[in-house]
């Protein structure tokens, strides 16, 4: 009898005998992907062997990706140690950062190493929640108050059908917008430690079930886009989505001078005319310099969902001077998404990754390990908007030096 | 003479005799993340040995990341081959993605299936030009009028300046923006092959400088907002910013049946009030499904910057029934940032992501491959969208014979 | 003795005397308009004096304007009537229109007149509340997350402060918004029939006393931005301000044939590549074709704040063929600020102008003359709406029948 | 033979002998308008005779309305004279403003008067254009990226069908926008003294005449909403739409506590938190404290179209002090429309609010009304947004004050 190699495996899709997705029903997914690596190269003539190199069990990714052929590997370092001042999350850690955007680390790194001088940085969760949003048709406009009415006085009713399906999440509450003959119906979930995407779907599921049971409107589809999931909407920079968390921090003039070569006064009028003015003109829903690449980096460094980035561009970041002369700075991520739990978190670089933080896994309570990792990302940005923004100052400064040397 | 470790040098760390990103400086660069990685694990207790089997040279990585402590592995898989009518790129491709995001994979890959049964999709770049827009102070709206004056003028010693600084890229327009005392300039440029946004910040500084040296403007940012990088702005999902492109597809009615097990005109319903409605409702920027997943994953897959994914779901999605009643859909991505060349296009798992699109380096002519991959990715963006659009059809369809036989 | 006349008064002002605000305190309102009159003339050399034809007593317009020199006509038309079927108003009813741009009226006459053929359009407020936001500043975020909770756990509090203020209006809810240091509180009310900007901001800043008192948080403006008050903000196109209300129609396709020349298809291909597409595409709020004319001619008429068309432009404007071949139309104002009594409501020509449509002063039940006058200028705006694609529908039909005669 | 009056002749309308538009036909404008008011009132029991009180000929207000039954009358006040210190208007001025909200001239007037105390506003147009933006059907994205091609390359052709219907109007440019099989092409226009729409819309259509003629797009609405007109769209908030108009000023420090008892920095604060932070987390394309109002009543003043006040509050107000510790104030308008001949602007009441900025009629160049008429707005809305800001900044500084009494 033989053996099933990668090189047998990939005979028999040639062979029109097996397709691409099927391997994995007549080989360990090792060895399916191993044969998928030699199908690949040989339609494109690439060199893929490097993909192979990974260092999990194939099968262990079997809920996360499909037709896999391998894995893609993304430098990874560290900046700090920080101090964070949150809530949840007290203590100094290093921030894990996943990037290949030269110069990123380094900068974040600076700014932690400031934040550090200041006492760290505080930062908390103001708003929790996943949502999801099915759309609705109904027959018309009054057919549609009419929903709105019966949702209103039903959300128990629908609360006890979401509440079912899952042990960690709950429902907080549902909020009906209305345009002509389409009712959208935003679920929102306190989903503990997972991001809750999931959860949040299968839970509002259930509630559409009651929704077209009782009444007479006709689910269109489980999500109707005010989630929003992936999008880069209002509605999630305005009301929030995953957590909305914040993080700030108060530097001495002294350090600003010394450490950063520039003022407070430099880096407010920079912050003002890029980070508000210049969005404002852009029409943009992120007033900030670069948090989606402090997002980005601890994302993909931590397991998260890398097309959610999206939404954690949503962010504000202001700086003043204070009373004292003092620089105060912030940064606001209204939509950020994250979970300690599920997903993309049981790989193992990914789970090294959150260890780095000490965040592994469900926290104690449930929930404060992804509100954790929130403070964590928001002090990531934090660092990330400082260092730029002072990188701005200071280059500002030796112009204006240079300018006094004419 | 003892030999330089992981551990020794770990040790000068804890000694305070080396700071943690001095370390390359005294190792090689291997053995650097080694003892990073025992010092992340002794301060957080972590265990990171996974981060260390990374299947490149530490020091090769040296212009992607600082601090570096090993990396992440994203499991990769394939969708496809799904054939593509570009202009850049006209052949059948497997579209390589890296995801955590279980069925994402498979989703996509049923979309290139329905695809490539209709002829497969077509795609084109209908702009292109990589910007950077730095922010002027002027003394008032008076010298802002005059500046704006002063640019159109001056166009060609801008350009002149600019384009000293490449041997590749090319000014294509300087579009100014006046808000009271600022004056932002877009600049917009033709990257070729590459993502571009170094290129456009070192020329635009050189820009600057003229204009410093020619006008009483101060540079105030390089980055005034208007540009506008990883944030969700409208300036790029109206004007674009790196590639617009658009994937469309005609299929017939009997595949929409037969393959997706829905109709045309349940998939134009759901477009309709979900992508299109739904996101009106949102005030989003994004008017797709999820046009973000197969940005994200490609992105990741290819070396591009992940912080992008952002501008990336600026993306509107249609669907319509033809005279024939077969069903349209379209996916147009206003402002997709790809490279081939540089940034981490360089790494070694992501050059095989893009030598699986047979698109690794400079094309030719320059530009090429850059316009291949933006067209590559509209294409899987497209197979998403199809994907799930018939996913919640088909799902309503069933429901709907459900409905029946009651 | 000498009698105070416009002249005399003119020249008090020639001489320093007196101030051009101040002509009230030494003559009666009429008066001191014609000494204006003269004034004014006299600066510019322009013949004024038809400024001063106007019908009312210039005293009794003291609450709406300072310095009055005269009045603005704006022609008058109606259209209609129209059959409205709404929840507060349910009859026929002529629109009260007044604009200077000429076809505003017709158009829209001619979609009451297809509305009635079909049956009237049906129209419902489905949310209501007047919103004011102040902002507070408060030390770092960990005391911006304490002052949510402050204000979760003491929202009777602030109802009891608030609602002392008034004997009309109740406080709905409060949304707390964090960004950074500073806190912003969406108070939204029931004003009952009234607009309700003065009773909501006079109920805040009592609200606001309670804040400062029992908190840290120092009030920076009463109005913070996020209420939002004349400006195009998603917060209002997403939430909704004042009235959110729809209004919707089912068309069969003889009627459409017959009256608009044109076919439901046709209609709902150009709704969806302008109105929904198109819109997209521009980054909008206002996903319609033209219902800022019809808010701007019925503010205007009935007395309403012509600033606030701003937000009477956030409607989203939809369109579908029915299952037996009809058309259906929708329009949905997200943010309508109506009221009947208060502000310029009381002027003779404005109350005429709610007269027409029976809705002067307070309803009963209060609020219902303000939810009828919503419903009434949603049901001006679907015609307008109707109107508008017809005629662009039926020029492209005429456009397509000289194609086939070629 | 009986006269026709209009009694007699809302009898025949009562008869079905005429309809409701018809009545020009059997009688003068004035008699129509009564009959009409005949009519009306005795559908709605209202007294509508104030309607009828107006102050011109019916027959001139033909091309401004359609069905009249008379005219509302709008209070109308002065602002100033304010000093404006414009390119197209240098010199003091009246500001005239029809308004029902009251305090608001009274507003306006202190923040002129503030303006004057520091030697008067700067203003300044720095972009011109009317748009209109025809969407065309394509075949499919490759015909869409042909038709883009073809309009760059094709524009002198377009230029000449454009220009061929005015003897007034220029056209600029045409940028293309592509989703999907859609594209849109914005076209932009210098109309002169004119607002334009009317001009812009005819010549746009001889030009998508050559299109249809030349290509095989077809038109599907002249209008494809990426002009924007009359909606809160981002493409006018970014690239401008009508006149793009600043305006600024300096203030002494000095001026700013004893004329408006309040301090630069309170001001600055107040900008900050309000209009650019508020604003930001309100998703908002309106960055002020309430420019529309301004916008409004000087647009009803002077004949503007009150609809596009939607597009005047695309504003953007900033506020800073100065190196010498004075206050620096500006406002910024991307989109106003205006125009001093067309439209409304012939009404008398309107020409003479025209005639008080002595701006009636067309400018000598031409185009210099329009734009003189642009810089008066702006001066306006920057008294307002002064002035408001004062307010909050006074009662924030004697709230300050009261905290130092207990």
């Amino acid at each position: 009898m033989t053996e099933t190699t990668a090189e047998t495996l990939a005979d028999r899709v040639r062979e029109g005998d097996l397709r691409l997705h099927e391997l994995e029903d007549h080989a360990d997914a090792d060895v399916a992907a191993a044969a998928r690596r030699l199908l690949v190269a040989e339609s494109s003539g690439a060199d893929v062997e490097v993909l192979g190199e990974y260092a999990f069990d194939a099968a262990d990714a079997d809920a996360n990706v499909e037709n896999m052929v391998g894995a893609v590997q993304v430098p990874l370092g560290v900046a700090g140690p920080v101090t964070i001042n949150g809530d949840a999350l007290s203590d100094d850690r290093y921030l894990p950062m996943a990037t290949t955007e030269g110069a990123l680390v380094a900068s974040i790194n600076r700014g932690c190493s400031v934040l550090n001088d200041a006492g760290g940085a505080t930062a908390r969760v103001t708003k929790t929640g996943m949502t999801r949003a099915p759309v609705f048709r109904v027959a018309d406009v009054a057919a549609a108050e009419a929903l709105v009415g019966w949702v209103r006085d039903n959300v128990d009713a629908l609360r006890t059908a979401a509440e079912a399906t899952t042990s960690h999440g709950g429902l907080v509450d549902v909020t009906p917008y209305v345009v002509g003959n389409n009712v959208y119906l935003r679920f929102r979930y306190d989903t503990k430690d997972a991001m809750g995407m999931n959860m949040a779907t299968i839970a509002t599921g259930e509630a559409c079930d009651v929704i077209e049971a009782e009444t007479d409107a006709s689910l269109v589809a489980l999500s109707g886009n005010l989630c929003s999931d992936k999008k880069p909407a209002a509605v999630n920079a305005v009301e929030g989505r995953g957590r909305s968390v914040s993080a700030d921090v108060e530097i001495p003039r002294e350090t600003v001078e010394d450490r950063l070569h520039t003022t407070p006064e430099a880096i407010v009028e920079i912050n003002t005319r890029k980070n508000l003015v210049g969005s404002a003109k852009a029409g943009s829903l992120g007033f900030n310099a670069h948090v989606a690449n402090a997002v980005a980096a601890m994302f993909l460094a931590t397991g998260q969902d890398e097309a959610q980035v999206v939404e954690g561009a949503n962010a504000i970041t202001t700086a003043e001077t204070t009373a004292d002369g003092d620089l105060y700075v912030s940064v606001s991520l209204a939509s950020l998404e994250v979970g300690t739990v599920g997903g993309g978190t049981k790989l193992p670089t990914q789970a090294a990754g959150l260890e780095i933080l000490e965040l592994r896994g469900g926290g104690d309570p449930a929930g404060s390990n992804a509100d954790a990792l929130a403070e964590a990302i928001a002090v990531g940005a934090l660092a990330g908007e400082l260092s730029l923004l002072a990188a701005l100052g200071s280059r500002h400064l030796s112009s204006a030096h240079a300018d006094l040397g004419r």
